[in-house]
């Protein structure tokens, strides 16, 4: 079985402050879906602004890419923040952008995790109970990109959301189907070929070829993913976002804005 | 002549983290308009769904209480930000607090500026026109509490905007209609007799007289104040609302949302 | 065995900006040991000045009261920080409550973590010798305030370090040693008269009864504690920690800044 | 007269988090004293550490470069602090950064404004007077690079301070001896061959020719430059720090730490 449309993603608008972000126009252009930081791991009000209208400009989806209140760490440290105040502090970025991609004449349309909340909601139980919250609160229609086979994707099930199974196109995986820590050698995939290869067999049968040599499943059984992520800080990134799309059209699989997200907005000045 | 409707209102949410702020459901129902933090002065996402919900279950107006990034001044101090960074600012302040509003079955309906904003905007052109710029982009619909001959008055005016002219019942004036500086002696008025004396004054005629014994205008000419505010710190704040708000009533001047002010809200869940 | 002389500890000035804290005169009349905040969980500038004048004015000694970076959770929640990244936080938070220290004419004389990193340093390999290297690095001779046989206590034995067995009178122990939660029922010990008794058995023979009505041991084999805290929240602290430091003392047990703690300090102006 | 030795600074350590900064060793190899951003405006406690390593392991002095609290606007924006709290600030930071000089072998030597302190501590009798008296407090012997003939300059010789006074060799001076903004027209020189020029008439005459045309003066009547400023981020920093190097050398100038700077630090351990 083969996905529709695949969700090409990736992370962006994050920087904060003087610190970048440098101009992401170009992988922008080859993308179907923004994520975009929303200030509690990167992004302040000005770059969430830009961002937005440069995602809007490109009719790509924004994403509210939220994460653990840490800006010195960039998201990337777990925090054992109790259940109830992580859903209100998502909820909390989820509103600010959302004011941002309605001016740019868009919505958020999907949410995605960042960096230690990523990996946390695959096996924290209350952390990815207040992803699901979260959302729900938010907008029970919007799709959530995570990986299949975790605790989030269980729970977003449970609670009758759309949990999108995500592939990332630039990382090598375990046997167990985690990712391979950037540390490790081998971790990143930075041949846009290669990546292509792997992107497309994702889309096709939901699986791929762990470091160890073992064929791991990154799909619900029997599916195929639904969204690709192309990490924006991989090394040669414009390039490997072309070559996936490009092989992925090439076989027939389009790519677009994650399946059920709605992009228009109504005008921010007329929302209720 | 007299206002239709008062709109009482007080600062709340102004904690942060452990920090306060104490039980405020007994202000809460004397007021019938709450400033609501939203986390660059004071407030984290905790606070701000706790005041929210407080306020909506009152059937108390939410509004935006907005103000310039700064945790540790509490958003007294000046900052000297670009106009444009401050548009975004407010933006993304407001977006945060809407979804709050929007879960407790309201809305933010109004905005205020808190501390070093509301004073800059009295006079500082640049930050008169952020403030301005940003009610017009998120809802140009919503009431705008300000004082009246101020710079942020005359824009408002001429952007089309509702400002509504605000008077503060615990506070002496100048003989320039400005606030007299907490610091300086008198500045505080703490009998809620006398409180309510000059708030009834305000609401009839737009004037008080100044800690020099001036008559001074605090409504746009041959208008009268739309909006009474009484501090949440000061001591006996209850209480002054109280006295206040039977004193109106009892001249047949009612208190109630900004004018103008939409509390319902369509469910955030489904907001476009 | 009993110790000659007990550090009689609370924690202050841990409040940030408008939010207090509150007059700590009261309770830093009774103590002998202030682990006053450095920023990262509470204490702004102003606050660390005023305390540790506070505090050297009645020649309490002032100790670092490290934390993770988490003003918004007030330190209170673990974070995944990796060692390294740690050891500079907490080297970071020592040099500047000592230029305060010194200012008043005193020094940092000993460290003690605050919240979930005293817990998590009780365990956690990675963070129990951040803690010891950080000290070491700063200054060796500096007595380090800890619960005894904890990973930290192992670790900074090992390091050549002086770690001093705390005992808490103000809280119940479970029946493995630790601390019960504060929300569970009986968790606080608000009788004077019984928080007394509690550190009089725990400065002279290290142990304490549990909730669960064991004997458990709060110090090393044969020892006693060194070190008795009271939390400055606990209600009635300034009672609690009077009526310690009585019968202590009718007892013959005095109570004295840590001890290798040398208060006396360099003048800042002349540290080199 | 031509100045003994000058200053050859550069700020360094402006990063935070993931964010830079990147290497700047080729940029330390050529100047002789680094203005280390203490936490405030750039500057975690990684980079301090990093950053002093890399300074002290080259002999170039460390300055502490304080500035506003301000991550979100770079230290750039002013803010109306108040002058005990600003005070209180520069000492925070002063301090936080000293124990990483001294764990490196160095010391702070010397401090220098950032940003908006900068060029407020030039007029603002307030801050200028804030910078003066947390230098006092810090170490009165510690140079304090800032312009002449401006209000911080007069405080610090009242007060007995030393400053030094500095020139910028990559920016054009206003025909008052102000700096020409960044936004205008020739506000850079990023010429290594003119800076050069430009770098060693101010050594020697403590004069530069304005971008109107006039001779301008930035040192004392009758005195030079003792500093001399490359911004690490004008373009071609490295080139145009060893231009002025050599150029200075071959007229016999020598580059050295900041005159009365003492860079030996007794160690962290043993400071009192």
């Amino acid at each position: 079985m083969t996905a529709a449309a695949i969700a090409l993603n990736t992370d962006v608008g994050e920087g904060f402050g003087v610190w970048g972000p440098t101009d992401e126009g170009a992988l922008l252009d080859q993308v179907t879906a923004a994520n975009v930081a929303c200030g509690f791991h990167a992004g302040d009000p000005d770059i969430l602004r830009r961002t937005c209208e440069a995602s809007a400009a490109r009719g790509v989806a924004i994403g509210a890419q939220v994460s653990y209140r840490d800006l010195a760490g960039f998201g990337r440290r777990f925090i054992d923040v109790p259940k109830a105040t992580l859903v209100n502090e998502l909820l909390y970025q989820m509103g600010a952008l959302d004011v941002f991609a309605r001016l740019a004449g868009s919505r958020v349309s999907y949410v995605k995790a960042h960096g230690a909340l990523y990996n946390a909601a695959a096996h924290h139980t209350g952390h990815a109970a207040a992803l699901v919250e979260a959302v729900t609160l938010f907008d029970p229609g919007l799709p959530l990109l995570c990986q299949s086979r975790t605790e989030v994707w269980s729970q977003a099930v449970a609670a009758g959301l759309r949990p999108l199974a995500e592939g990332f196109v630039d990382r090598a995986y375990t046997d167990e189907g985690l990712l391979v820590a950037r540390s490790q050698p081998g971790a990143l995939v930075t041949d846009p070929a290669e990546a292509a290869r792997r992107a497309l067999r994702m889309a096709r049968t939901g699986t791929v070829t762990s470091l160890g040599g073992r064929t791991v499943r990154v799909a619900p059984d029997g599916g195929a993913v639904a969204a690709l992520c192309v990490h924006s800080d991989t090394p040669g990134a414009v390039a490997i976002a072309t070559v996936v799309r490009a092989e992925l059209a090439a076989h027939g699989i389009t790519t677009g804005p994650p399946e059920g997200a709605a992009l228009a907005a109504s005008p921010v000045g007329a929302r209720s």
